[in-house]
Protein backbone atom coordinates (compact mmCIF):
# COMPACT_ATOMS: atom_id res chain seq x y z
CA UNK A 1 0.00 0.00 0.00
CA UNK A 2 1.24 3.53 -0.99
CA UNK A 3 2.58 5.75 1.68
CA UNK A 4 -0.11 7.99 2.79
CA UNK A 5 0.31 11.57 0.93
CA UNK A 6 1.86 14.61 2.97
CA UNK A 7 -1.15 16.79 4.87
CA UNK A 8 -3.02 13.39 5.14
CA UNK A 9 -1.63 12.31 8.24
CA UNK A 10 -2.52 15.73 10.00
CA UNK A 11 -5.07 13.48 11.37
CA UNK A 12 -4.99 9.95 12.38
CA UNK A 13 -6.29 6.85 10.67
CA UNK A 14 -8.95 4.43 12.56
CA UNK A 15 -8.32 0.54 11.55
CA UNK A 16 -11.00 -1.95 11.68
CA UNK A 17 -9.19 -5.24 12.44
CA UNK A 18 -11.27 -7.85 11.25
CA UNK A 19 -14.84 -6.52 11.50
CA UNK A 20 -17.75 -8.80 11.07
CA UNK A 21 -20.63 -7.12 10.61
CA UNK A 22 -21.33 -4.07 8.22
CA UNK A 23 -23.61 -2.32 10.20
CA UNK A 24 -20.73 -2.01 12.65
CA UNK A 25 -18.38 -0.39 9.85
CA UNK A 26 -20.97 1.61 8.45
CA UNK A 27 -21.47 3.02 12.17
CA UNK A 28 -18.11 3.59 13.04
CA UNK A 29 -17.78 5.56 9.85
CA UNK A 30 -20.49 7.81 11.31
CA UNK A 31 -19.09 8.10 14.56
CA UNK A 32 -16.14 9.55 12.96
CA UNK A 33 -17.19 11.98 10.74
CA UNK A 34 -19.63 12.99 13.64
CA UNK A 35 -15.89 14.09 15.28
CA UNK A 36 -14.24 15.45 11.76
CA UNK A 37 -12.30 11.85 11.12
CA UNK A 38 -12.37 10.43 7.69
CA UNK A 39 -9.11 8.10 7.03
CA UNK A 40 -10.75 4.47 7.73
CA UNK A 41 -8.71 1.66 6.76
CA UNK A 42 -10.37 -2.47 7.26
CA UNK A 43 -8.31 -5.64 7.48
CA UNK A 44 -10.19 -8.24 6.06
CA UNK A 45 -13.82 -7.45 6.60
CA UNK A 46 -15.92 -10.99 7.26
CA UNK A 47 -18.27 -10.24 4.75
CA UNK A 48 -15.72 -8.91 1.77
CA UNK A 49 -15.86 -5.35 0.26
CA UNK A 50 -18.04 -3.56 -0.68
CA UNK A 51 -20.23 -3.95 1.93
CA UNK A 52 -23.86 -2.98 1.42
CA UNK A 53 -25.37 -3.28 5.08
CA UNK A 54 -22.50 -0.85 5.93
CA UNK A 55 -23.14 1.64 3.24
CA UNK A 56 -26.63 1.81 4.25
CA UNK A 57 -26.22 2.18 8.01
CA UNK A 58 -23.25 4.95 7.36
CA UNK A 59 -26.04 7.33 5.72
CA UNK A 60 -23.94 10.70 5.43
CA UNK A 61 -20.51 8.99 5.80
CA UNK A 62 -20.68 6.97 2.70
CA UNK A 63 -17.34 8.93 1.04
CA UNK A 64 -15.58 7.43 4.69
CA UNK A 65 -16.53 3.58 3.00
CA UNK A 66 -15.79 4.69 -0.67
CA UNK A 67 -12.35 6.18 0.49
CA UNK A 68 -11.55 3.32 2.98
CA UNK A 69 -8.65 1.57 2.14
CA UNK A 70 -9.17 -2.49 2.88
CA UNK A 71 -6.08 -4.56 3.76
CA UNK A 72 -5.23 -7.90 4.14
CA UNK A 73 -3.00 -7.87 7.14
CA UNK A 74 -2.10 -5.79 10.54
CA UNK A 75 1.51 -4.97 9.09
CA UNK A 76 -0.12 -3.97 5.88
CA UNK A 77 -2.98 -1.67 7.67
CA UNK A 78 -0.26 0.29 9.68
CA UNK A 79 3.08 -0.18 8.12
CA UNK A 80 3.40 3.71 7.48
CA UNK A 81 2.51 4.63 10.79
CA UNK A 82 4.97 6.10 13.50
CA UNK A 83 2.79 4.97 16.20
CA UNK A 84 -0.20 2.97 16.59
CA UNK A 85 -2.76 2.36 19.28
CA UNK A 86 -4.57 -0.35 20.66
CA UNK A 87 -7.57 -0.02 21.71
CA UNK A 88 -8.57 -3.29 23.91
CA UNK A 89 -11.59 -3.86 26.87
CA UNK A 90 -8.64 -5.44 29.45
CA UNK A 91 -5.18 -5.36 29.83
CA UNK A 92 -3.85 -8.38 27.75
CA UNK A 93 -0.52 -9.24 30.09
CA UNK A 94 1.47 -7.68 27.53
CA UNK A 95 3.81 -5.30 28.37
CA UNK A 96 2.62 -2.28 26.91
CA UNK A 97 1.39 1.26 27.97
CA UNK A 98 -2.08 1.64 29.16
CA UNK A 99 -3.53 5.14 28.16
CA UNK A 100 -7.04 6.53 28.31
CA UNK A 101 -8.68 7.54 25.63
CA UNK A 102 -8.33 11.27 26.34
CA UNK A 103 -4.57 10.91 27.49
CA UNK A 104 -4.21 8.63 23.64
CA UNK A 105 -5.76 11.07 21.52
CA UNK A 106 -4.01 14.25 23.09
CA UNK A 107 -0.59 12.44 22.26
CA UNK A 108 -1.87 11.31 18.67
CA UNK A 109 -3.12 15.06 18.21
CA UNK A 110 0.70 16.68 19.04
CA UNK A 111 1.90 13.68 16.70
CA UNK A 112 -0.13 13.97 13.90
CA UNK A 113 0.79 17.79 14.26
CA UNK A 114 4.22 16.77 14.03
CA UNK A 115 3.65 15.14 11.13
CA UNK A 116 4.03 11.65 12.59
CA UNK A 117 1.26 9.17 11.05
CA UNK A 118 -0.70 7.31 13.73
CA UNK A 119 -2.88 4.36 13.73
CA UNK A 120 -5.93 3.27 15.86
CA UNK A 121 -6.65 -0.31 15.72
CA UNK A 122 -10.27 -1.48 16.67
CA UNK A 123 -10.61 -5.41 17.18
CA UNK A 124 -13.66 -7.69 15.80
CA UNK A 125 -16.47 -7.20 17.50
CA UNK A 126 -16.82 -10.30 19.80
CA UNK A 127 -13.32 -11.52 20.45
CA UNK A 128 -11.45 -8.14 20.32
CA UNK A 129 -7.91 -7.54 19.12
CA UNK A 130 -5.54 -10.36 19.27
CA UNK A 131 -2.43 -10.36 21.06
CA UNK A 132 -0.49 -10.97 17.72
CA UNK A 133 -2.25 -7.56 16.60
CA UNK A 134 -1.71 -5.57 20.11
CA UNK A 135 2.00 -6.71 19.73
CA UNK A 136 2.42 -4.43 16.72
CA UNK A 137 0.96 -1.56 18.86
CA UNK A 138 2.99 1.10 20.50
CA UNK A 139 0.50 1.90 22.97
CA UNK A 140 -2.98 0.54 24.67
CA UNK A 141 -5.85 2.26 25.28
CA UNK A 142 -8.86 1.03 27.52
CA UNK A 143 -12.09 2.70 27.86
CA UNK A 144 -12.14 2.75 31.64
CA UNK A 145 -15.79 1.29 32.23
CA UNK A 146 -17.84 0.00 34.93
CA UNK A 147 -16.00 -3.24 36.45
CA UNK A 148 -19.08 -5.09 37.02
CA UNK A 149 -20.17 -4.24 33.22
CA UNK A 150 -18.34 -3.37 30.12
CA UNK A 151 -20.17 -3.54 26.83
CA UNK A 152 -18.82 -1.09 24.94
CA UNK A 153 -19.62 -2.21 20.92
CA UNK A 154 -17.52 -1.43 18.61
CA UNK A 155 -19.00 1.37 17.14
CA UNK A 156 -18.94 2.94 20.78
CA UNK A 157 -15.56 2.61 21.39
CA UNK A 158 -14.69 4.22 17.85
CA UNK A 159 -17.28 7.10 19.20
CA UNK A 160 -15.92 8.00 22.40
CA UNK A 161 -11.95 7.67 20.88
CA UNK A 162 -13.05 10.01 18.07
CA UNK A 163 -15.02 12.42 20.70
CA UNK A 164 -11.48 12.70 22.56
CA UNK A 165 -9.62 13.20 19.24
CA UNK A 166 -12.41 16.14 19.04
CA UNK A 167 -11.60 17.29 22.31
CA UNK A 168 -7.86 17.04 21.98
CA UNK A 169 -8.02 18.33 18.21
CA UNK A 170 -9.87 21.67 20.21
CA UNK A 171 -7.69 21.55 22.75
CA UNK A 172 -10.30 21.48 25.86
CA UNK A 173 -13.86 22.86 24.24
CA UNK A 174 -14.45 26.11 26.30
CA UNK A 175 -17.87 26.16 27.09
CA UNK A 176 -20.20 28.23 24.51
CA UNK A 177 -22.51 30.22 26.71
CA UNK A 178 -25.40 31.35 24.32
CA UNK A 179 -25.53 33.64 27.03
CA UNK A 180 -22.57 35.40 25.60
CA UNK A 181 -24.34 37.29 22.94
CA UNK A 182 -27.48 37.36 25.22
CA UNK A 183 -28.22 41.09 25.96
CA UNK A 184 -27.83 41.26 29.82
CA UNK A 185 -29.75 44.30 31.13
CA UNK A 186 -27.62 46.98 33.06
CA UNK A 187 -27.53 47.42 36.59
CA UNK A 188 -29.39 50.80 36.36
CA UNK A 189 -32.10 48.82 34.24
CA UNK A 190 -32.21 46.33 37.44
CA UNK A 191 -32.72 48.98 39.71
CA UNK A 192 -35.32 50.35 37.92
CA UNK A 193 -37.54 47.53 37.73
CA UNK A 194 -36.69 46.96 42.07
CA UNK A 195 -37.84 50.35 42.30
CA UNK A 196 -41.45 49.93 40.14
CA UNK A 197 -41.94 47.12 42.14
CA UNK A 198 -41.34 48.11 45.10
CA UNK A 199 -43.51 51.39 44.91
CA UNK A 200 -46.07 49.54 43.28
CA UNK A 201 -46.17 47.08 46.27
CA UNK A 202 -46.34 49.46 48.56
CA UNK A 203 -49.38 50.78 46.64
CA UNK A 204 -50.55 47.29 46.98
CA UNK A 205 -50.03 46.46 50.94
CA UNK A 206 -47.19 44.28 50.22
CA UNK A 207 -44.69 45.36 53.06
CA UNK A 208 -46.65 44.52 55.93
CA UNK A 209 -46.53 44.32 59.01
CA UNK A 210 -44.62 47.56 59.71
CA UNK A 211 -41.57 46.08 61.27
CA UNK A 212 -40.56 43.65 58.80
CA UNK A 213 -41.29 45.86 55.72
CA UNK A 214 -37.75 47.10 55.32
CA UNK A 215 -36.39 43.39 55.20
CA UNK A 216 -38.81 42.70 52.79
CA UNK A 217 -37.62 45.27 50.56
CA UNK A 218 -34.45 44.39 50.39
CA UNK A 219 -34.87 40.77 50.11
CA UNK A 220 -36.69 41.78 47.30
CA UNK A 221 -34.05 44.28 45.99
CA UNK A 222 -31.36 41.37 46.59
CA UNK A 223 -33.53 38.84 44.46
CA UNK A 224 -33.59 41.19 41.28
CA UNK A 225 -29.84 41.88 41.79
CA UNK A 226 -29.14 37.94 42.14
CA UNK A 227 -31.17 37.12 39.06
CA UNK A 228 -28.95 37.02 35.68
CA UNK A 229 -31.79 38.60 33.80
CA UNK A 230 -31.81 40.04 30.32
CA UNK A 231 -32.94 42.87 28.86
CA UNK A 232 -35.82 41.29 27.77
CA UNK A 233 -36.85 39.28 31.11
CA UNK A 234 -36.72 42.93 32.43
CA UNK A 235 -39.23 44.30 29.74
CA UNK A 236 -41.41 41.22 30.72
CA UNK A 237 -41.40 41.95 34.19
CA UNK A 238 -42.32 45.22 33.83
CA UNK A 239 -44.81 44.21 31.51
CA UNK A 240 -46.33 41.93 34.18
CA UNK A 241 -46.73 44.36 36.80
CA UNK A 242 -48.31 47.09 34.66
CA UNK A 243 -50.65 44.54 33.52
CA UNK A 244 -51.25 43.31 37.11
CA UNK A 245 -52.23 47.42 37.71
CA UNK A 246 -54.05 47.82 34.99
CA UNK A 247 -56.37 44.67 35.73
CA UNK A 248 -57.17 46.02 38.89
CA UNK A 249 -57.64 49.60 37.46
CA UNK A 250 -60.51 47.77 35.24
CA UNK A 251 -61.90 47.16 38.77
CA UNK A 252 -63.68 43.85 36.98
CA UNK B 1 -43.92 11.28 42.31
CA UNK B 2 -42.54 10.88 45.78
CA UNK B 3 -39.20 12.96 46.48
CA UNK B 4 -35.96 10.99 45.56
CA UNK B 5 -34.41 8.80 48.93
CA UNK B 6 -31.29 10.38 50.40
CA UNK B 7 -28.15 8.37 48.64
CA UNK B 8 -30.38 8.23 45.37
CA UNK B 9 -29.67 11.74 44.03
CA UNK B 10 -25.70 10.67 44.56
CA UNK B 11 -25.74 10.35 40.33
CA UNK B 12 -28.10 12.28 38.12
CA UNK B 13 -31.07 10.50 37.03
CA UNK B 14 -31.22 10.45 32.63
CA UNK B 15 -34.74 11.28 31.84
CA UNK B 16 -35.49 9.49 28.13
CA UNK B 17 -38.60 11.79 26.98
CA UNK B 18 -41.17 10.28 24.72
CA UNK B 19 -38.54 7.69 23.49
CA UNK B 20 -39.76 5.53 20.32
CA UNK B 21 -38.12 2.56 19.29
CA UNK B 22 -37.22 0.38 22.46
CA UNK B 23 -34.08 -0.48 21.09
CA UNK B 24 -33.24 2.90 22.10
CA UNK B 25 -33.93 2.79 25.43
CA UNK B 26 -32.53 -0.56 26.05
CA UNK B 27 -29.55 0.79 24.06
CA UNK B 28 -29.34 3.78 26.64
CA UNK B 29 -29.57 1.47 29.81
CA UNK B 30 -26.48 0.03 28.56
CA UNK B 31 -24.78 3.19 27.62
CA UNK B 32 -25.60 4.15 31.05
CA UNK B 33 -24.49 1.41 33.02
CA UNK B 34 -20.73 1.15 31.07
CA UNK B 35 -20.20 4.00 33.18
CA UNK B 36 -22.16 3.20 36.25
CA UNK B 37 -24.83 5.40 35.85
CA UNK B 38 -28.35 3.43 37.02
CA UNK B 39 -30.88 6.19 37.35
CA UNK B 40 -33.66 6.29 34.56
CA UNK B 41 -37.22 7.67 33.83
CA UNK B 42 -38.70 7.37 30.98
CA UNK B 43 -41.52 10.09 29.50
CA UNK B 44 -44.35 8.10 27.52
CA UNK B 45 -42.35 5.89 25.53
CA UNK B 46 -43.91 5.57 21.93
CA UNK B 47 -44.57 1.77 22.54
CA UNK B 48 -46.12 1.63 25.68
CA UNK B 49 -44.01 0.14 29.09
CA UNK B 50 -42.59 -2.43 29.46
CA UNK B 51 -41.10 -3.27 25.80
CA UNK B 52 -39.67 -6.13 24.97
CA UNK B 53 -37.20 -4.40 22.28
CA UNK B 54 -35.94 -2.62 25.11
CA UNK B 55 -35.22 -5.54 27.33
CA UNK B 56 -34.10 -7.69 24.74
CA UNK B 57 -31.66 -4.99 23.46
CA UNK B 58 -30.39 -3.69 27.46
CA UNK B 59 -29.22 -7.61 27.99
CA UNK B 60 -27.00 -7.24 31.25
CA UNK B 61 -28.62 -3.61 31.77
CA UNK B 62 -32.41 -4.84 32.51
CA UNK B 63 -32.45 -3.81 35.72
CA UNK B 64 -32.32 0.07 34.90
CA UNK B 65 -35.42 -0.78 32.71
CA UNK B 66 -36.76 -2.52 35.63
CA UNK B 67 -36.29 0.57 38.10
CA UNK B 68 -37.31 2.62 35.58
CA UNK B 69 -39.76 5.42 36.68
CA UNK B 70 -42.23 5.94 34.04
CA UNK B 71 -43.95 9.53 33.74
CA UNK B 72 -46.56 10.74 32.04
CA UNK B 73 -45.15 14.21 31.74
CA UNK B 74 -42.11 15.92 31.85
CA UNK B 75 -42.77 18.34 34.82
CA UNK B 76 -43.74 14.73 36.45
CA UNK B 77 -40.57 13.56 35.28
CA UNK B 78 -37.93 16.21 36.60
CA UNK B 79 -40.29 17.88 39.65
CA UNK B 80 -38.60 16.78 42.40
CA UNK B 81 -34.33 17.65 40.70
CA UNK B 82 -32.82 21.21 41.78
CA UNK B 83 -31.28 21.13 38.68
CA UNK B 84 -32.22 20.32 35.12
CA UNK B 85 -30.10 19.70 32.16
CA UNK B 86 -31.60 19.66 28.36
CA UNK B 87 -29.34 17.93 25.78
CA UNK B 88 -29.93 19.31 22.26
CA UNK B 89 -28.39 19.13 18.83
CA UNK B 90 -28.71 22.83 17.96
CA UNK B 91 -29.24 25.67 20.42
CA UNK B 92 -32.71 26.73 20.02
CA UNK B 93 -33.05 30.71 20.47
CA UNK B 94 -34.37 29.82 24.12
CA UNK B 95 -31.55 31.93 26.22
CA UNK B 96 -30.42 29.37 28.47
CA UNK B 97 -26.21 28.58 28.99
CA UNK B 98 -24.86 25.95 26.82
CA UNK B 99 -22.12 23.82 28.14
CA UNK B 100 -20.11 20.81 27.12
CA UNK B 101 -20.61 17.34 28.28
CA UNK B 102 -17.70 17.47 29.51
CA UNK B 103 -18.35 21.25 32.04
CA UNK B 104 -22.18 19.80 32.45
CA UNK B 105 -21.29 16.48 33.95
CA UNK B 106 -18.90 18.06 36.18
CA UNK B 107 -21.69 20.49 37.80
CA UNK B 108 -23.35 17.46 38.01
CA UNK B 109 -21.19 15.94 39.69
CA UNK B 110 -20.48 18.83 42.09
CA UNK B 111 -24.41 19.51 42.58
CA UNK B 112 -25.21 15.53 43.65
CA UNK B 113 -22.21 15.56 45.85
CA UNK B 114 -23.71 18.26 47.47
CA UNK B 115 -27.16 16.17 47.75
CA UNK B 116 -28.79 18.54 44.98
CA UNK B 117 -30.56 15.84 42.58
CA UNK B 118 -29.91 16.83 38.93
CA UNK B 119 -31.47 15.57 35.50
CA UNK B 120 -30.46 15.42 32.23
CA UNK B 121 -33.03 15.04 29.09
CA UNK B 122 -32.55 13.30 26.00
CA UNK B 123 -35.55 13.78 23.44
CA UNK B 124 -37.61 11.63 21.07
CA UNK B 125 -35.29 10.00 18.34
CA UNK B 126 -36.13 12.28 15.58
CA UNK B 127 -37.22 15.38 16.79
CA UNK B 128 -35.35 15.67 19.94
CA UNK B 129 -36.43 18.02 22.63
CA UNK B 130 -39.34 20.08 22.26
CA UNK B 131 -38.89 23.72 23.38
CA UNK B 132 -41.34 23.20 26.02
CA UNK B 133 -39.30 20.58 27.90
CA UNK B 134 -36.21 23.09 27.25
CA UNK B 135 -37.63 25.39 28.82
CA UNK B 136 -38.03 23.61 31.79
CA UNK B 137 -34.63 23.15 32.38
CA UNK B 138 -32.15 25.04 33.57
CA UNK B 139 -29.06 24.73 30.74
CA UNK B 140 -28.63 22.87 27.37
CA UNK B 141 -25.99 20.59 26.80
CA UNK B 142 -24.72 20.52 23.34
CA UNK B 143 -21.78 17.50 22.08
CA UNK B 144 -19.52 19.94 19.87
CA UNK B 145 -20.22 17.82 16.69
CA UNK B 146 -18.43 18.27 13.00
CA UNK B 147 -20.98 21.41 11.96
CA UNK B 148 -21.09 19.61 8.69
CA UNK B 149 -22.22 16.11 10.05
CA UNK B 150 -23.94 15.89 13.52
CA UNK B 151 -26.03 12.39 13.50
CA UNK B 152 -25.81 11.02 17.13
CA UNK B 153 -28.46 8.84 17.97
CA UNK B 154 -30.12 8.69 21.47
CA UNK B 155 -28.16 6.19 23.20
CA UNK B 156 -24.15 7.71 21.64
CA UNK B 157 -25.78 11.27 23.22
CA UNK B 158 -26.12 9.01 26.59
CA UNK B 159 -23.13 7.29 26.38
CA UNK B 160 -21.02 10.09 25.58
CA UNK B 161 -22.84 11.96 28.41
CA UNK B 162 -22.63 9.39 30.63
CA UNK B 163 -18.77 8.71 29.98
CA UNK B 164 -18.13 12.35 31.33
CA UNK B 165 -19.97 11.93 34.05
CA UNK B 166 -17.75 8.98 34.86
CA UNK B 167 -14.50 11.13 33.94
CA UNK B 168 -16.09 13.81 36.47
CA UNK B 169 -16.95 11.58 39.17
CA UNK B 170 -13.33 10.00 38.91
CA UNK B 171 -11.80 13.78 39.17
CA UNK B 172 -14.41 15.23 41.77
CA UNK B 173 -12.11 16.66 44.92
CA UNK B 174 -13.25 16.85 48.58
CA UNK B 175 -13.35 20.66 48.16
CA UNK B 176 -15.17 20.94 45.03
CA UNK B 177 -18.25 18.94 46.79
CA UNK B 178 -18.80 21.49 49.28
CA UNK B 179 -21.01 23.40 47.45
CA UNK B 180 -23.02 26.12 48.18
CA UNK B 181 -25.53 25.25 50.32
CA UNK B 182 -28.13 27.65 49.32
CA UNK B 183 -31.65 26.01 49.60
CA UNK B 184 -32.46 26.45 45.91
CA UNK B 185 -36.19 25.07 44.82
CA UNK B 186 -36.90 22.36 43.42
CA UNK B 187 -38.23 22.00 39.64
CA UNK B 188 -41.78 21.14 40.90
CA UNK B 189 -41.95 24.64 42.88
CA UNK B 190 -40.81 26.50 39.96
CA UNK B 191 -43.66 25.27 38.21
CA UNK B 192 -45.92 25.78 40.28
CA UNK B 193 -44.45 29.41 40.32
CA UNK B 194 -44.73 29.49 36.45
CA UNK B 195 -48.36 28.10 36.49
CA UNK B 196 -49.31 30.14 39.40
CA UNK B 197 -48.26 33.73 37.33
CA UNK B 198 -49.23 32.31 33.92
CA UNK B 199 -53.01 32.09 35.33
CA UNK B 200 -53.31 35.37 36.87
CA UNK B 201 -51.65 36.96 33.83
CA UNK B 202 -54.24 35.22 31.81
CA UNK B 203 -57.00 36.32 33.28
CA UNK B 204 -55.38 40.29 33.67
CA UNK B 205 -55.52 39.52 29.84
CA UNK B 206 -51.18 39.74 30.05
CA UNK B 207 -50.76 37.11 26.87
CA UNK B 208 -52.17 39.32 24.51
CA UNK B 209 -52.35 39.58 21.10
CA UNK B 210 -53.46 35.74 20.64
CA UNK B 211 -51.21 35.02 18.10
CA UNK B 212 -48.05 35.84 20.60
CA UNK B 213 -49.86 34.26 23.76
CA UNK B 214 -47.95 30.62 23.38
CA UNK B 215 -44.62 32.67 22.91
CA UNK B 216 -44.80 34.80 25.81
CA UNK B 217 -45.54 31.75 28.04
CA UNK B 218 -42.59 30.14 26.80
CA UNK B 219 -40.52 33.00 27.41
CA UNK B 220 -41.83 33.67 30.82
CA UNK B 221 -41.58 29.83 31.79
CA UNK B 222 -37.82 29.81 30.10
CA UNK B 223 -36.83 32.79 32.39
CA UNK B 224 -38.03 31.14 36.12
CA UNK B 225 -36.42 28.24 35.05
CA UNK B 226 -33.08 30.16 33.94
CA UNK B 227 -33.23 32.01 37.12
CA UNK B 228 -31.32 30.52 40.58
CA UNK B 229 -33.98 31.03 42.77
CA UNK B 230 -34.19 29.83 46.17
CA UNK B 231 -37.40 28.59 48.32
CA UNK B 232 -37.49 31.99 49.62
CA UNK B 233 -37.32 33.59 46.17
CA UNK B 234 -40.56 31.39 45.33
CA UNK B 235 -42.21 32.36 48.34
CA UNK B 236 -41.83 35.68 47.90
CA UNK B 237 -43.06 35.82 44.29
CA UNK B 238 -45.80 33.95 44.91
CA UNK B 239 -46.80 36.63 47.89
CA UNK B 240 -46.03 39.57 44.68
CA UNK B 241 -48.61 38.09 42.85
CA UNK B 242 -51.19 37.61 45.49
CA UNK B 243 -50.62 41.03 46.70
CA UNK B 244 -51.92 42.44 43.69
CA UNK B 245 -54.69 40.30 43.38
CA UNK B 246 -55.68 41.12 46.65
CA UNK B 247 -55.24 44.61 45.48
CA UNK B 248 -57.28 44.03 42.67
CA UNK B 249 -60.24 42.72 44.90
CA UNK B 250 -60.19 45.36 47.30
CA UNK B 251 -61.20 47.26 44.00
CA UNK B 252 -59.88 51.05 45.60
Amino acid sequence: MERMMPGDDQQPVFVLVRPQMGENIGAAARAMWNFGLERMRIIAPRDGWPNQKAVAMASGAGRLLDEAQICATTPEAIGDCVYVFATTARARGLTKPVFTPERAMRMAAEKCAAGAPVAVMFGPERAGLENDDIARANAVINVPVNPEYASLNLAQCVLLTSYEWQRARAGITPERMDMAKTDFAEQIEIEKLAEHYQERLDQAGFFYPEPKAEGMKISLRNMWSRMPLTRADVQMLHGVMRQMVRWKNRGE
